[in-house]
C-alpha cells in the first residue's frame, strides 16, 4: 500500500506499526454512526473485546469511547470511587504518579506504594497496606510504559480478594492488553482499561475499558452522582447497551429485557468514530484468528530474544529481574557517556524509531524499544532483527565518535 | 479510491462525506506522536484552526484532543466555571439540555432560556436574564443539530459585552464551524468548541476548541482546582504550548519565553491520534485554499436552494423564519401520515442517507438533511441534486403506497 511505503519502522512502546488492512479500514468511506452497518461492526468489536480479555461473564461490560488511554483513568475516578474514598496506587513508574494525580483531581485520596526504578511493589508490602486501611480500589499498572516493568496482576488480585474482598481491582492495561496474558474472569478483575495504539494494533484515538458487574453494581450504589459528564457511566451505560446488544454475538439472557425494550430507540450520547472502530474491528478479527496463547507466547519469545541481544551488547535493562520484565517493550540503560538525544537520530538514519526515556529522574539515560503487534507476529517484516542490528551498529558508531573526540 | 466506491451518500448533519485525500490521510503509516514530522503537522493544524476561526490574537489558544464534541462541554464546565457559579444556557434544541446537564454534573447552576421548537431565544429576553443575575458564562448553540436552528452569535455576543462584560461567551460550534461565519476576535468570543466530523470534514474522534486569552486568564484565576483530569487545561496548557509553538507559523512574541524555555522538553500528556490529526491537517489545508467568504457563501447558496426545493415539495422546516435557518443542515417536517422510519429506508434504496429526528417530542415526525463539506463545495459529486431528487421520488412512493392502502 502506498501509504506504508518507505517509512521508518516505528518501534516505540506505542503507537506501534499497524497492519495494512487495519490502516485501510481507517480510510473507510463515511457512514452514519447510528446506521445498521456500523452498529453491527461496533457490536462485534465489543464482543471481540470480551474474547480478547477472556471474559464470558454476561455482567462484564466493554466500553469503547473516543479519547486516549488517559481518559480511562477519568472513567475510573469519576464513576467507581467517590470524593473522600481511599485508593491504593501501586507505582512502578511514571504512570502511577499520573493515575494518583487523576484521583486527587476527583477528591479521592490516592496513597501510592512506590517501588525503586525498575522494580514493582512486593506482595507483603501490599498486604500490609491493605490491612492498615480500607481502600475502595487498588490500581496496578500492568506494564509501566516509562520503565518496562511488568506487574503480577494475577497474584495481586488473589491477595486483594483474600485480604480486602470489597476493594475493586483496577488494571491499567494500556501497554499490556493484546500482548500480556490477562484473564478478566479467572483473575477476578474489576476494570481493565487500555487504548488502541499499542498491542491492540489500531491508531490512537480510542479509550477502551472492560468493567465487571461488581464494579457496575458499585457505580449503581454511589451516594453521590458521578463527577464527570463525558466520562460518566450514567451517560454511556443504558443507551450503550441498547445500541450494541442486539448485534453482539452471545450474551445469554441477562440483557434481553433491555434489548427488547430499548432496541428500537435511536442510541446516541456522543458520536463515536466509525473509522477508528472499523479499524478496531479489523485488528481484533486478526488477533482472534489465532489462539491467544500463541499470541502471548510469540510476544514472550520475541521479548526474550531481544533481552538476550541487549545483554549481549553489554547493556542493562531498567527492569533487572526477569519476572519484572514486560513482554511488549524493553527499557534499556545506555552505556556511560551515551545520551539518548545522540543515539536516537543515529538509529533513525538506519530506519529505526525508538523512544527516549520518560522517567523524570533518568530521562536521557535510557531508551525504550517497543515490540508489540505486527512487528512481532509477522516475521516476514524482520522489524525486530533490523532493530537489533541497527542498535548494535549505532552504539558502535556513537562509541567510536566519542573515542575520536577524546583524542 | 476503492474504499469510496459505491457507497450510499451520507447527508446527515454529521458525520458528512469526506474527501478522498482526507480519508487517505487516515491511512497514514504509523509515526511517533512526539516525532518531528508529526509535531510539525500538528502545529500547522493548530495554526490553521486560528485561520479558520479568524483569530490573530496571540492569546487565543487552540486545543485538539482525542474525544468527541461532547468532551468540549467538559472542558468548559471543568475549567472556566466553578462549583456554585451560574451559567445561562440558550436553548434552541436537544443540545441545550445536554450542555446544561453537563454543567450540573460539575456543580454549576445552569439556567436555561428555552425557545419553542424551531425558534431561538430572543435578544430582549436574553438581556432581561443577564440583568437579573450575574452569570459566569453564557452558552449558545450556534446550530442545534436536532432542530437546524441557527443562532445569532454576533448579536448575542454584542449584547453580552454591553450588559454583562465579565460573562464568558461560549459557542457550541459543533454543527457550525467550517460552514457558518464565525469571527472569533471580531465577535469577541471566549470559546468556540467543535468536533471533526461535520463541516471540518474529518472523521469523528477529535474534540476541537479555540479559547480566548480572557478565558485562560479566568482559568488561571480559579479559586478551586479544575474538576476533571483528562479535560483539565492544567494538564494540556503549558506542555501543549511547548509542543506546538515552535512549529506554528506566526504568533508574535507572547509565547517566545515559553518556547525557548520549554521547547527542548519532550511534550506528553496523553497520546494524540497522528492519523486523525493528519486528516485534520489535510482538510484544513483544503478549506483554507479558498477564501473563507467563498466557503460560507457556497454553503448559504446551497442551503437556500435546498430550502426552496423543500418548500416546493410542500414541506415545512422546523426553523420557520429564514434568519433562524442553518446553512449546513435542514430539519424537515414530514407530511401528515408519513413517518421517518418508513421514509428513510426508501431513501436509502436510492442511495441517500438522511437522519431521523433527534428532538424527543417529535422524533418520528421529521428528518434531517446535512449539507456541509465536500457534498456542497464539490459540485461534480452532484450529492445535493441527487438527494433532492431522491427525496421527491421517495415522498411520492410513500404517499402512493398509502393511498393504495387506504383503498
Amino acid at each position: 500500500m502506498s501509504t506504508q511505503a518507505n517509512h521508518p519502522t516505528l518501534l516505540i512502546p506505542g503507537p506501534v506499526e499497524f497492519d495494512d488492512e487495519v490502516l485501510q479500514s481507517m480510510a473507510h468511506y463515511s457512514e452514519s454512526h447510528v446506521g445498521p452497518s456500523f452498529v453491527t461492526v461496533f457490536g462485534e468489536a465489543l464482543s471481540m473485546l470480551r474474547e480478547l480479555l477472556i471474559t464470558s461473564d454476561p455482567t462484564s461490560q466493554p466500553f469503547v469511547v473516543s479519547g486516549s488511554g488517559t481518559l480511562g483513568w477519568d472513567f475510573v475516578a469519576a464513576n467507581l470511587v467517590e470524593r473522600g474514598d481511599d485508593v491504593l496506587v501501586l507505582h512502578s513508574g511514571y504512570f502511577g504518579d499520573s493515575f494518583a494525580d487523576c484521583f486527587q483531581t476527583y477528591g479521592v485520596n490516592a496513597t501510592q506504594l512506590k517501588a525503586p526504578i525498575g522494580s514493582r511493589p512486593q506482595l507483603p508490602e501490599i498486604e500490609r497496606m491493605l490491612r492498615e486501611k480500607k481502600y475502595a480500589a487498588i490500581t496496578i499498572t500492568h506494564v509501566d510504559t516509562s520503565t518496562g516493568v511488568l506487574s503480577d496482576v494475577k497474584a495481586v488480585s488473589e491477595l486483594v480478594r483474600k485480604v480486602s474482598p470489597d476493594t475493586l481491582m483496577i488494571v491499567d492495561g494500556v501497554c499490556s492488553v493484546g500482548c500480556e496474558e490477562i484473564r478478566f474472569d479467572e483473575w477476578n478483575l474489576d476494570v481493565v482499561l487500555t487504548a488502541s495504539q499499542k498491542a491492540i494494533g489500531v491508531p490512537a484515538g480510542l479509550c477502551i475499558l472492560m468493567v465487571s458487574g461488581r464494579a457496575i453494581d458499585r457505580f449503581n450504589g454511589r451516594k453521590t452522582p458521578p463527577s464527570s459528564y463525558f466520562a460518566s457511566f450514567k451517560n454511556w451505560l443504558p443507551k450503550f447497551r441498547a445500541q450494541v446488544q442486539p448485534y453482539s454475538k452471545a450474551h445469554g439472557s441477562h440483557y434481553a429485557v433491555m434489548q427488547n425494550y430499548e432496541a428500537k430507540k435511536a442510541s446516541y450520547f456522543a458520536t463515536p468514530s466509525p473509522q477508528l472502530i472499523r479499524a478496531l474491528h479489523t485488528s481484533l478479527g486478526q488477533i482472534l484468528s489465532v489462539p491467544l496463547e500463541e499470541r502471548f507466547a510469540i510476544h514472550k519469545e520475541t521479548s526474550q530474544k531481544i533481552k538476550r541481544a541487549i545483554t549481549g551488547l553489554g547493556l542493562k535493562q531498567l527492569a533487572e529481574r526477569p519476572e519484572n520484565q514486560a513482554n511488549g517493550m524493553t527499557a534499556i540503560y545506555l552505556p556511560e557517556g551515551v545520551k539518548a538525544p545522540e543515539l536516537l537520530p543515529n538509529l533513525l538514519k538506519k530506519g529505526i524509531v525508538f523512544a527516549g526515556g520518560l522517567h523524570k529522574e533518568i530521562t536521557t539515560k535510557y531508551i525504550r524499544f517497543g515490540h508489540m503487534g505486527v512487528s512481532v507476529t509477522d516475521p516476514t517484516r524482520r522489524d525486530i532483527d533490523k532493530a537489533i542490528e541497527a542498535l548494535k551498529a549505532s552504539l558502535a558508531e556513537v562509541g567510536h565518535q566519542q573515542q575520536q573526540e577524546k583524542q
